[in-house]
């Protein structure tokens, strides 16, 4: 059976998928974390683990593809090292970036944007086989509409509500009962030992919060803005104005936090083209097989 | 002769200075930094060092007086360690933070606002011996119009004007060149390497550049306004609309910078309160004399 693997390898752990020619799902493995720029033998070890356990049973010349996508692939010679490394296998392999694996995941290869909002945030286009990106610059000087920018505003929420002597509104008492504190100087001091991980997960706070909170729903609709303006300047970036532009949502705060999707479609609603919404697809990884059916075994 | 001692004890030096009664400096000694929350052991022994150095030669029950500011003081118990630390010295003690030493030393011990923009920011109030404050919550949180405010501005520019595909700003020239780097990709590596102090020692090129490029002139302004702002807070909070209020500036921000300034005494022009700005004296440790003046050996 002629097939193709598709891995997607994150912070957490590394999945592959083995296709066939059809894109059914024929066996998944997963492994360890795959980020190298963490841990460049461990990452590369549980990558070429997860490889080896796929091609145990089965015929490497019936391979037609693997396609890896990775985060920070792209930076400092990483992609020409693991190509070598790879070669190993005997395999035609391509190496995307993460967001580029899941933009074809979604999109299934077609031109238009995918909005990944989770910790972290980044626009990513692609057009004519030409990658486009906004933001994703990380905490310290992006992640706009991210997790952890939500997070982030909550906490200068309740810095403001003490600035200015204001009455401790129900989402600043709720960062206090989550980390068991009772001043807004203990919570400052716990703030700066939180990871970034840690600061985004009280999105899930506020967004818990938003239904009886004005406050908490103000801070979610401003993420959701924010993630508007991103992809409006990504739009404006690949000259895509006035056409149907497909937009795929991927992330814990794009998918799942309802006010942030309300006011992130809202905003759209009012830029000049017409979006349309795609359904996420369960894995990554199943951005090989629209890869190859668009590419064949040939990067572009 | 009856004397008083003034410490300003901080990240990188302890200034010990003694003042007769009539505010006269006599003696100046310094020693190493003195935070504590940095190294105790050390940031102690350098305090304590410097105690000595000045009492050696001194009747140590003419001492009125030994004020000392160190930053952090407020948190974890640090002010009842020390002054259980420091009472061997057997001298009338009191214990204030960096900000608060700094305050009597421009204000003389009136009411009144001290703005602090250097690395960080804060605004410190005092009236009626009570203290209030705004800001001042760090890089990640606070520290609005600050240094790092202003460097964390010129990198988000050169990144928005990535993702815009803007032609490069002469900041965004400037960031490259003062890196020695070709790209934004390089650049955003860059900062993310770059501690807290390099960030804000960005201010100093955007200050040079500001005569001739608009967008670094922009950023000066934004942060002139945003430390207007967080004084027009501070007002508020003590209550001191449509009086006659001292403002007192520190830091190389809001005492060099002439944009920044500019935006700032323009922004205050329009609130509703009168300024009167206070120069800067040369020690913080004259502060120590003033607080003598005002409260004898007794912290209010």
């Amino acid at each position: 059976m002629k097939y193709m693997i598709g891995i997607d390898s994150g912070g957490t752990k590394t999945e592959a998928i083995v296709y066939d020619l059809s894109g059914k799902e024929q066996q998944r493995v997963v492994t360890g974390f795959g980020n190298m720029l963490v841990d460049y033998d461990q990452g590369l070890a549980n990558i070429k683990a997860a490889i080896q356990m796929v091609l145990t049973d089965r015929q490497v010349a019936d391979c037609q593809l693997l396609v890896l996508g990775l985060a920070g692939i792209d930076s400092g010679g990483l992609k020409e090292v693991l190509m070598k490394e790879l070669a190993y296998f005997q395999v035609p392999l391509v190496l995307l970036n993460d967001g580029q694996l899941a933009h074809y995941a979604l999109l299934q290869g077609e031109a238009g944007v995918l909005v990944i909002a989770g910790t972290g945030s980044i626009c990513l286009g692609m057009k004519q086989n030409e990658w486009y990106r906004v933001g994703g610059w990380g905490h310290l000087f992006g992640d706009e509409g991210s997790g952890y920018y939500i997070g982030k505003l909550a906490i200068q929420q309740a810095l403001a509500e003490y600035d200015t002597q204001s009455k401790y509104s129900l989402l600043t008492e709720r960062l206090f009962s989550y980390f068991n504190l009772t001043t807004t100087l203990e919570l400052v001091k716990k703030a700066y030992q939180l990871t970034k991980d840690q600061i985004a997960a009280l999105a899930k706070e506020v967004a818990e919060l938003a239904h009886k909170d004005p406050t908490a729903a103000a801070i979610l609709t401003k993420a959701g803005m924010k993630l508007g303006e991103e992809v409006e300047k990504l739009i404006t970036k690949m000259k895509l104005e006035n056409q149907l532009v497909k937009i795929g949502l991927n992330g814990s705060v794009v998918e799942n936090n309802e006010l942030v999707r309300q006011a992130f479609f809202a905003y759209l609603k009012n830029c000049s083209f017409e979006p349309e919404y795609v359904q996420k697809e369960s894995s990554s990884a199943k951005g090989a097989y629209y890869f190859y059916q668009k590419n064949g075994a040939e990067e572009k």
